[in-house]
């Protein structure tokens, strides 16, 4: 799996190992970063409420010494149900993981099938679901609706989407400096384009 | 602050202290339980995607014998910048908080400003925003739209909304076996009653 959990702390302790490469290496940034950063000015600038869902931790072991000083010391990464990603723009649900990948494809292997059904109700029910993908070694970022992921990997013969496919069916998200990643303008683009 | 952190493994810790009383004692379940189950009724059911987002926990330090293995062996607990629940309900945008309160009354420290703020934020961009309030001497739970939370909030002379304006504000949620609190259907009521 790329990237996963993703956690800081995890960052920090892969920063020299093989799995460490970011897609934009030169800024040090990693794709959660760059998201959640984006998603900071959205809000600050109220174009949107969207936030990151913090990991998933399964508790253990909890030291008690006084009620307010609570020190886990114990506990582990559990798998998320959901995406990581969900919020309120325009006045829609809008909800959506994000994953990098190394190679020139999105290998199946990176999402779960559990996240697959999630986001396959959220279309059913009438939200707003994608996924955004990061080429990490050509430094480039999409934005593809959810229906095409769900749609392949339960129907396509390969493991993985290749990387035309997802430029043909993606959009390219804008980097800058701020939003780092541009991704509502694209949620523009595609999800209310009847609107403007 | 009643019951929070919301972790099963509090729960446990505090069985003995004297916040532990549950507003069901007699069925030994929490609000939060009984809100995961409804929200698992309801998920199963294909009414409604909502989900009690995962606790916020600050991770320190974690032991990385194999990458699979990753264990966290110094973590905290995190105050939530949002709330616990969120979803997609009939094609909106749901999001709320529960609290159990043992008095006869809402207490503002009960509530973050964190929180006030985001469900202001989540009515401004068009969301459904609401706060569920269980009473667990009197074994009543309330829902009572966020805008009269955040004006009481803000604007009132009371530390407090008290139980006797939550009843007349808010709606009382129907307790049964599935789903164990059927807010869905005060959500209806409130929020979708020029569609029936």
């Amino acid at each position: 799996m790329v990237n996963y959990p993703n956690m800081k702390k995890n960052h920090k302790i892969l920063l020299n190992s093989p799995t460490s490469k970011h897609y934009t290496a030169h800024r040090g940034m990693s794709l959660e970063e760059d998201i959640s950063l984006s998603n900071d000015y959205y809000l600050t600038s109220n174009r949107a409420v969207i936030y990151k869902k913090p990991t998933p931790v399964q508790i253990v072991k909890v030291d008690y010494p006084r009620r307010e000083a609570a020190k886990i010391v114990e506990a582990y990464y559990k798998t998320p149900s959901t995406t990581d990603y969900n919020g309120l723009y325009r006045g829609k649900y809008v909800d959506f993981e994000a994953k990098e990948t190394k190679v020139k494809s999105f290998p199946f292997a990176n999402i779960s099938l559990h996240q697959i059904e999630h986001l396959r109700r959220i279309i059913q029910h009438g939200g707003i679901a994608f996924v955004i993908i990061a080429f990490t070694t050509l430094n480039e970022v999409y934005l593809i609706d959810a229906s095409y992921v769900i749609e392949d990997y339960y129907h396509s013969q390969r493991k993985s989407m290749t990387y035309e496919r997802i430029r043909s069916l993606g959009h390219l998200i804008l980097q800058g400096y701020q939003p780092r990643l541009d991704y509502l303008r694209i949620v523009d683009e595609v999800y209310f384009k009847e609107d403007e």
